[in-house]
């Protein structure tokens, strides 16, 4: 019982042993992961078209939550870019970005999204997300990193150019770029410059100043807070809004959210929910991966179907408390690892770290540009762009390229649901496809030696009366008709053969399908004057072929326990044959 | 170049080889098709909407094509069940059955549907089919047959009632049971009764008066043809159209089909292909199975992509001379065969005898009452309901059994597209589910052999800082976490272990995703102080994990060729380091 409450509530896990030592890393762990998520939030929440402080506001409970019902003990979770992305997506349908609909659908995309990560969680379907293809993730978040940075280019250079694919958005920009705010582009750029600097290069000056690793990791890490600030203050003191037309945040309530209720409107619900449940499916996927990578490291382990349950108790929370869909992100939760978060204690006070600013800070985040954070998320989702990855699969293998290819230009041309849509469905084709045409081969007797290896490979001995067929895949429904074809093909040109013996050692299963090819097979070989025996079958493939009548109506064909004992027993009776005439 | 030739048109070959031995079984066999195929076209013209001219007109020209373009030697083509349902329920959505839009759409149907198995077979895609599964394909056409069934008790009953689904046909039949035409009824039951008898009965007893097999196969196969000729004279004599108000055939034009041009309206076309390509896909898989069937029991070979072409190019050729969608038919088929068809001139046979049948007796026709082609449809699907077939897959294997019992509800409630469709993604994601929880086994070493077994089999000799674990399953995508997620359980639970030796003797592919998901272990291993190694790589895998850098990576790791070879190694490798203190 206890076991079954630790595993269902992990925070009775960790609380009750819980010593003073973990506590410095969590704190330090904590402190550096807020950093992060003040600026990044605010930044998440305009890609997914939100006010600023609904990233805040999704800072917070949502953390607190996952601590509790989590499983993982390093993850940061809050809002991500490709989470916020696909928020933006699905709500661009609804209502105009920003307004009241909007922010209120917005509730209810993270309360469904909440819903089906729990649901899928309680029913243990954690395995679900093992169909989305290594290839297909990879592309899926190179494209969508492209897509992300191309929508915040116009922020970038101050310029108003509507949501559009990838084309109409270069097409846009490339019409207004005269249009150019200096003092965005100017805030903006330097932003990119102060981050990627602080965070690549200072590390390194700062280590020649003896100043402590502690110390270091918290200043390289805090580069978009210092632009944050930085931008907020000269917008504020030189009025660039009114005297520049710089895009700024605008007010921002000050203090904690209230709770909020989402909207019960059951035709919002239908429409939302299939986009709820593949940000679900895509939210838990990069959580469930960085989780499992981490623990990995210290040799502890993630239950699957518990992060699911986890992450959908801080959506439910996202939801009544003014934010919008989360999930673990993958570079803060790195990072929360590195500086040192031994349980989720780091994320706790990380989300006491948010609140606080939410309640002290909110008023000067009114004068932040856009531009601003613009940067943050050009210089976050840079490092997602990966196209050696597509280059290594296709080098690798042909169809596992092509499914990353095909995923990459469907994201960039028909959006991020069409895409990863798209690469699931391809990749599963392939697999099939692949499997559909298996490998097989004609053997023969090595010497005298009880081994029988490929004709096409090595001298062997052959019986033309006796065909040795060695299959290397499991037969099912998609290449039974394969191996059928090419085992008629072999016996129809080889008119001596009187027997084939089907070597089953690659064979891990033989569905009904399959059952019934090699049923068919028997009964037309017996009409053509020729038995079918089976060697070599694994014990649970057996298990199974027991079940069935196909070994009783085999006769007078066999099963033989090895390639050899078939081969012996076959040449003695074929040759008794022959001393009768045939029929 | 004459190879190709008669690869691309068969006729060339049996054409030229033809001897005067094959002319006898292909007279007869021609003849005994054409008995069944008269009276059985006009009947599944009618349950296709259409007018019983057009199925004549689809056993002519179909045929003859078939029979230059084919390659089985034994096939009838022509219509059928299955095909005609598909028919309907697509052109249900176009126009009123019958009317002149309608017949319009057939043509484009066929037109479409041979496009579609032209350029799969010019694509050598015949390989698609494999996807259906025997489960999901005997779920199928067992509903359909119930569908179809049910879909002609009306004209049985000579009651109207509309088309609706098979829920709504029993509640309409049920209210109009009143409404019995008692003449319909006779007829048709004794329609059913004279046909039965005939197939089943009549050929012992004729048997005993010593008439020649010959003789005997002509005559019970003539069922259908009696029935028609008798309840045409007789609907005709009593004027029981008039009379009693008995559904009769009504005018059929004399004379062969004029040349027909299908309409070349786009949005038509637009609409249509989708359904095209279902009934493509389903009435090329049941052609190609008979016909595969077929050719083994003489040694034969089919060739799966010119079977594209050659049903394309009928299907084609019914769309221009006014007849409506073909393929090769079961039970023809079977009776083609036995009655000794040896080349496609048997078809060819076929198609003049009803092409005369066409000119001679079409003004016959006119009185045929509807109830006699309900009895003809009711008799031959009646032999298509097969319901041990589901309760044997069940047995054999619950996850085949289900997409059957699916299959079969579906096609029942939902329709026959929404039933296929529902199947073949059924059957794929079974197996995808199947694969990806594969088998896996913790090994030792058998006494001092070299032999190695699972610890939970067999009493064997295991190390405790050697964890030798096989997978018995391909390695991808929908599996790699699962391997991973169980390694590093065991991994976790067992903290001596300094090195895994993961055995790939099972594994005749990694996919590109399982290959990061090892590259993903190897470096998390490493960090928590564990080597990962290989053993037992089939060459194949080897080949390709050479393309990419994970074995060089690998190291400390090594790729063993046996088991015995790891754990020879490692055991000289660890007992050396604990000489040494750790780092």
């Amino acid at each position: 019982m206890n076991g079954l409450a630790t595993r269902l509530l992990p925070v009775l896990g960790w609380g009750r042993s819980y010593s003073a030592d973990d506590l410095p890393g969590d704190l330090m762990a904590g402190l550096i992961t807020a950093i992060m998520l003040v600026p990044q939030s605010m930044a998440y929440a305009m890609l997914a078209g939100l006010p600023p402080h609904i990233g805040l506001y999704a800072g917070i409970a949502p953390l607190i939550l996952y601590g509790i019902f989590g499983s993982s003990r390093a993850l940061a979770v809050g809002p991500v870019a490709i989470v916020s992305l696909m928020t933006a997506s699905t709500l661009a349908t609804i209502a105009p970005a920003g307004s009241p609909e909007y922010i209120a659908a917005a509730l209810v995309l993270a309360l469904l999204n909440g819903l089906v990560l729990v649901t899928l969680g309680i029913m243990r379907a954690g395995f679900l997300t093992n169909f989305l293809s290594h290839p297909v993730i990879s592309g899926f978040t190179s494209a969508a990193a492209i897509v992300i940075g191309l929508s915040q280019i116009k922020h970038l250079f101050g310029v108003d150019i509507p949501r559009g694919s990838v084309v109409e958005t270069l097409t846009n920009l490339a019409q207004n770029i005269g249009a150019t705010n200096a003092w965005a582009f100017g805030i903006g750029v330097g932003s990119i410059v102060v981050i990627v600097f602080m965070r690549d290069h200072l590390g390194k000056l700062l280590s020649r100043t003896g100043l402590q690793a502690f110390a270091i990791q918290l200043i390289t890490r805090s580069g978009p807070l210092v632009v944050v600030a930085a931008g907020a203050l000269i917008a504020a003191d030189l009025a660039l809004d009114k005297n520049a037309g710089l895009a700024i945040v605008g007010s921002i309530p000050a203090g904690l959210p209230e709770l909020s209720t989402p909207s019960l409107d059951w035709d919002l619900w239908i429409t939302l929910l299939p986009s709820a449940a593949l940000i679900a499916f895509v939210g838990y996927l990069e959580s469930v991966s960085v989780a499992k990578a981490l623990a990995s490291k210290k040799r502890q382990k993630i239950d699957a179907d518990q992060e699911l349950v986890g992450l959908g108790a801080a959506n439910i929370g996202a939801a009544f408390t003014g934010g919008y869909p989360v999930t673990g992100g993958f570079s803060r939760s790195m990072v929360n690892f590195s500086a040192g978060a031994n349980t989720p204690l780091a994320s706790i006070l990380t989300a006491a770290l948010v609140a606080a600013s939410v309640v002290i800070f909110a008023p000067m985040f009114h004068f932040l540009p856009r531009a601003v954070l613009a940067a943050i998320i050009l210089v976050a989702v840079a490092t997602l762009v990966d196209l050696k990855s597509p280059l290594r699969a296709w080098k690798y293998n042909k169809a596992d390229g092509l499914a990353q290819w095909v995923t990459i230009f469907v994201v960039l041309l028909g959006g991020v649901e069409a895409g990863i849509l798209t690469g699931i469905g391809l990749s599963l084709a392939l697999y099939l496809w692949r499997t559909s045409r298996p490998h097989f081969a004609i053997v023969g007797q090595v010497g005298d030696s009880e081994q029988y290896r490929n004709v096409h490979r090595v001298k062997v001995r052959t019986d033309p009366e006796i065909l040795l067929f060695r299959i290397d895949e499991n037969l099912y429904f998609a290449n039974a008709g394969y191996l059928e074809d090419h085992l008629i093909r072999e016996v129809a040109e080889n008119p001596e053969v009187k027997a084939v013996v089907l070597i089953c050692s690659a064979v891990n299963l033989i569905d009904a399908s399959a059952l019934e090819t090699l049923a068919d097979l028997r009964d037309n070989l017996k009409h053509a004057g020729v038995t079918l025996h089976l060697a070599e079958v694994k014990g649970p493939v057996m298990d199974r072929l027991a079940r069935s009548s196909f070994v009783e109506e085999l006769a007078p064909g066999e099963v033989f326990l090895s390639t050899h004992d078939a081969v012996k027993k076959l040449r003695t009776e074929l040759k008794a044959d022959a001393w009768y005439p045939d029929i």
